[in-house]
C-alpha cells in the first residue's frame, strides 16, 4: 500500500491536524516507521528530545516535526511542521493500517439470547454470551469469550475484546474495551458484622461516553445508588480501578494502575500518571494534572499540577523531594 | 414494592442494628435514597458530614442518623436514631432490592464433569466448566465463563461471578466472587538459573472462610506447603494481590490494589486502604489500620494505626509530612 | 513415593546444585516438608533466619542449610549444606511432586481453526479458542476458556492457563502464562482531540522467550511498531503491567504490581520488588535492584540498588528516611 504525501496532508487537514510543508512535486510515500527504522520514501516523526541523534540520522522522506527542531533535520528530508508531530503520526499510520473493522459475522458457537436485539453489520466470535433484553448497534465487535449481562445497551461501532464481563451499563458509540475488563459489578460497599453476610446490593449503572477508551484487566464498579460515569474520549489504561459513583469528566486521561476510590468526581481535561491513587469524595477540577505515583487526598482546583502524597502543588513536591534528599 | 416503617425497623432490630424512634403512627416506605434523591415517602441516611448540606434539604420521610446531627434534621424528616447509620442503610436497601439469588437452572452449554456432585438449587450458567471431583452446595451459583478446576469444595450460597479461574481450594458458605477472580495459582517462587525450567510446583491450598468477598480481577495465590487462609468475613476488593501462604484474619478489610507478599499474617479486624503493600514473612497485629498508599516493611502490633513508606506510626507518619512541605 | 537420599543429592548435582554430606548409610526420604511439618524421614531447607527457633526443633531426617548455620541443626538432622537451600529446595520438591505435563487431549469443546497447526502431546482444555494460522509447539497446554488469536506462534512445551488472552505474539519453549493474562493488546497511544475516535493502530509484536513466568492478570502490551521483548528466564508476577516497547533484559524479576512505562528497556538480572513503577523511555542497567514501591524517573546504571521516589541509591533513600522520621 503506498499513498502520495499530497494524499496524506490533505487527509490530516480533514482530521483539523494542520501541517505545513512546501512540496514542489508530490512523491510516493510507502510507509510509516520510527527515525531508525524508516526506508527511503518512509514518513516518520519527531516528538521526544531523547532521539535527536535518531533524528540527524533518519533516512525518511518526510518527518513530521516542531518548528523549532527544524535545523536538526537531514537534507533529504522534507519537514512537515506541525505543533502536534506525534498525533499527526498517529493518524498517518491509521491511514497505512487501518484499526480493525467488524466482519460481521455471528459465530454459531455464540450464545446469544433470542430477546437480545443485534443490528446489522455485528461481529461475535465464538464463545460470546449475550443474555437477555441486550442491544448491540451495527459494525460493533464482541470477541471471544466476553460475557454481555442482562439490559446492557451498546451503541454503534463499539469494540468489546476478549474475557470480558460487561453488565449493568450502557456504552456510546466508537468506544473500545480491551480484554479482561470488568465493569458493573457492585461496589466495596458492606456493613461490618460478625455472623452474617452483609454485602450492599448496588443498583446504579456505568454510563460510558463516545470515544472511551479502557484498557485490559481493568474494573470499573457500578453506582450504588446514582451511576458511575465514564464521560466522552476519556481514556484509562490497564489494571485502572475505579469505583461506584466516581464521574470522570471529558477527555481525561488515566495511566496505567491507578485507581479511584468511591464517589470522588474528576474535571475535564485531567492527566493521571501511573499508580496514582484518589480517595474517595473528593472533587478533582478541570486540566489539573497529577504525576505519578501521587496519592490525592484533598479536592484539588481547577488547572493545578499536582505530585506527592499526600499530594501537593507540584513546586511544593519539588521542593520537599530536595530537602529529603539533601545531605544536610 | 413498599413496606411499613415498623416492619423495616423490626427486620434490621432481628439484624442487631438498634434504631431508636418514636413513632405516634407507622407509615408507609416506599424507596430508599439519597439524601439528595429521596423523594416523600422515601428513607434516607446521613453518614459522612461532608453532605450535611444535602441533609438540611432533604425531603425523605425518615432518615437514619447519629444523635449528634439530629439538629440539623429537616422537621418532616423522621429521625432513626443509630450508631450506624451506613450499615442501617444497607440493610433497608437490601430489603427493598433483596441480593442475587440461584434460579437453580443448570445450562446445557454447561460443561460438568460426571464425577462432580452439584446439589440442590444451584445456578450455572452458560460456558461455565467445572471439572472432575468437584462439590458445589446448594443455592450456590456459577456465572459465565467461569472454570472450577479439579478437587474444588464450594459450599452452600456461594456466588462465583464471570471468568473466573478456582483451583485448589475450599470456599465456604454466603462468599462472593466477583469476575475475573484467580484463585489457587502457584506462587512467585523459583530457582534462579540460567538454561532450565526452574518453577516451584505449589502443594498448599487456599481457605476461603464464610461470608468473605473477593473484588473483581483479584489473585489468591494457592500456598506452597501449607495453605494460604482467608478467614470469615474478610472482605477484598478488586485488584488485589495476595501471596502464597499468606493468612488473613476474620474481618479484615483490605481495599483496591493492596498487595501482601508471601507468608505474611494479617490479624483479625485488620483496615487496609488502597495500594498497600506489605511484605513477606510478617505479623500484622489485630485491629491494625493501615493508611492507603503505606509500605509495611516490619511487624506491626495490635491496635496500631500506620502510614507512610516504610509505615510507622500514624502521628510519626503526620509529623514527617508536615516536616517535609514546611518551608524551612 | 520416597526416594533415597543418595539419588535426591545425584538428581540436585545434575542441576549443577553443589550438595555437600557425608552419609554413612543411604536412608529413604519419604517427603518434603517445611521446618515445623516434616516428620522423620522427611528432608526440610532453611532459608530465613527468621526461622532459627523452627530449625532447632525441626524434626526432620536430613536439612538443606548453609554452612554458618550447621550449629543450629538438631543432632538427629543430616546437614546437606549448600549454598542456596531455598534452591535446593525447590528442585526436591519437583522430585517428589513434579510439576503438571500435558496429557495430550484435545477436548472436543475446543475450537480450533483449520489452518492452524497443533503438534504433538499438545493438551487443549474445553472452551479454548484458537484462531487462524496459529502453531503450538509439542507438549503445550492451553487451559479453559483460553483464547489463541490469529498468527500466534508457540513453542513446545509452553503451559498456558485458564481464561487468557493471547495475541500478537511468539511465545517460546519452557514458558508458563497464569491466568487471566493479557498479552498482545495496543498501547496507551492516542491523539487527544475532541469528536473523533483517534486511537493509534499497534503493529508490534510481543517476543517471549523461554522460561518465561507470567503471573495472574498480568498484562503485556504489544509493541507500537517495533516489538516488545521478554527475554529468557524472565519471571513476572501478578497483577503486573508492560507498556508496549518494553524491553526486558534475561533473568529479570518482577514482583507483583509493578509497572513500567512505554519505550523503558529494562537490562538483565534486574531484580524489582512490589508495586514499582519506572517511567517510560528509559535505560535500566544490568544487575540492577529496585526496592519494592520505588518510582524510577532516570536512567540507572548497571549494578546500582535504588529505593523511594524518586529512586535514588539505595543508601540515599535510606538516610531520607531516617532525616525523615527523626523528631529534630
Amino acid at each position: 500500500m503506498s499513498f502520495t504525501l499530497n494524499k496524506i496532508i490533505n487527509l490530516l487537514k480533514k482530521k483539523d491536524i494542520l501541517i505545513q510543508c512546501n512540496l514542489s512535486n508530490d512523491i510516493i510515500i510507502e510507509g510509516v516507521e520510527s527515525l531508525v527504522n524508516s526506508k527511503n520514501n518512509y514518513i516518520t516523526f519527531f516528538h521526544n528530545a531523547k532521539y535527536k541523534n535518531d533524528l540527524i540520522n533518519t533516512k525518511a522522506k518526510a518527518c513530521f516535526i516542531n518548528k523549532e527542531y527544524l535545523n536538526l533535520l537531514p537534507k533529504n528530508c522534507i519537514p512537515l511542521i506541525t505543533n502536534n508531530p506525534y498525533q499527526a503520526f498517529i493518524h498517518t499510520l491509521n491511514i497505512f493500517f487501518p484499526l480493525k473493522k467488524s466482519n460481521g459475522k455471528i459465530s454459531k458457537n455464540a450464545i446469544i439470547h433470542n430477546n437480545s436485539k443485534i443490528e446489522s453489520n455485528v461481529e461475535i466470535q465464538d464463545g460470546v454470551i449475550i443474555k437477555e433484553n441486550v442491544f448491540i448497534g451495527k459494525d460493533s465487535i464482541v470477541s471471544s469469550n466476553t460475557t454481555i449481562d442482562e439490559n446492557v445497551h451498546i451503541y454503534s461501532n463499539v469494540a468489546i475484546s476478549n474475557n470480558c464481563h460487561i453488565s449493568n451499563c450502557i456504552i456510546q458509540k466508537n468506544t473500545t474495551i480491551q480484554s479482561g475488563v470488568v465493569i458493573g459489578t457492585p461496589g466495596f460497599s458492606f456493613a461490618i458484622e460478625n455472623e452474617d453476610s452483609n454485602i450492599m446490593n448496588h443498583l446504579g449503572k456505568v454510563i460510558i461516553g463516545k470515544n472511551v477508551r479502557i484498557g485490559a484487566n481493568s474494573t470499573i464498579v457500578r453506582g450504588s445508588l446514582l451511576d458511575t460515569v465514564i464521560s466522552d474520549n476519556v481514556k484509562i489504561d490497564n489494571l485502572v480501578h475505579i469505583s461506584h459513583n466516581v464521574k470522570i469528566g471529558k477527555g481525561s486521561i488515566i495511566a496505567a494502575q491507578s485507581g479511584i476510590a468511591g464517589s470522588t468526581s474528576i474535571g475535564e481535561n485531567v492527566i493521571m500518571g501511573g499508580q496514582v491513587g484518589i480517595s474517595g469524595h473528593l472533587i478533582i477540577g478541570n486540566n489539573v494534572k497529577i504525576a505519578a505515583k501521587s496519592g490525592v487526598i484533598k479536592n484539588i482546583e481547577d488547572n493545578v499540577i499536582v505530585g506527592g502524597y499526600p499530594a501537593v502543588k507540584i513546586k511544593d513536591w519539588h521542593r520537599s523531594t530536595i530537602k529529603l534528599y539533601s545531605k544536610k
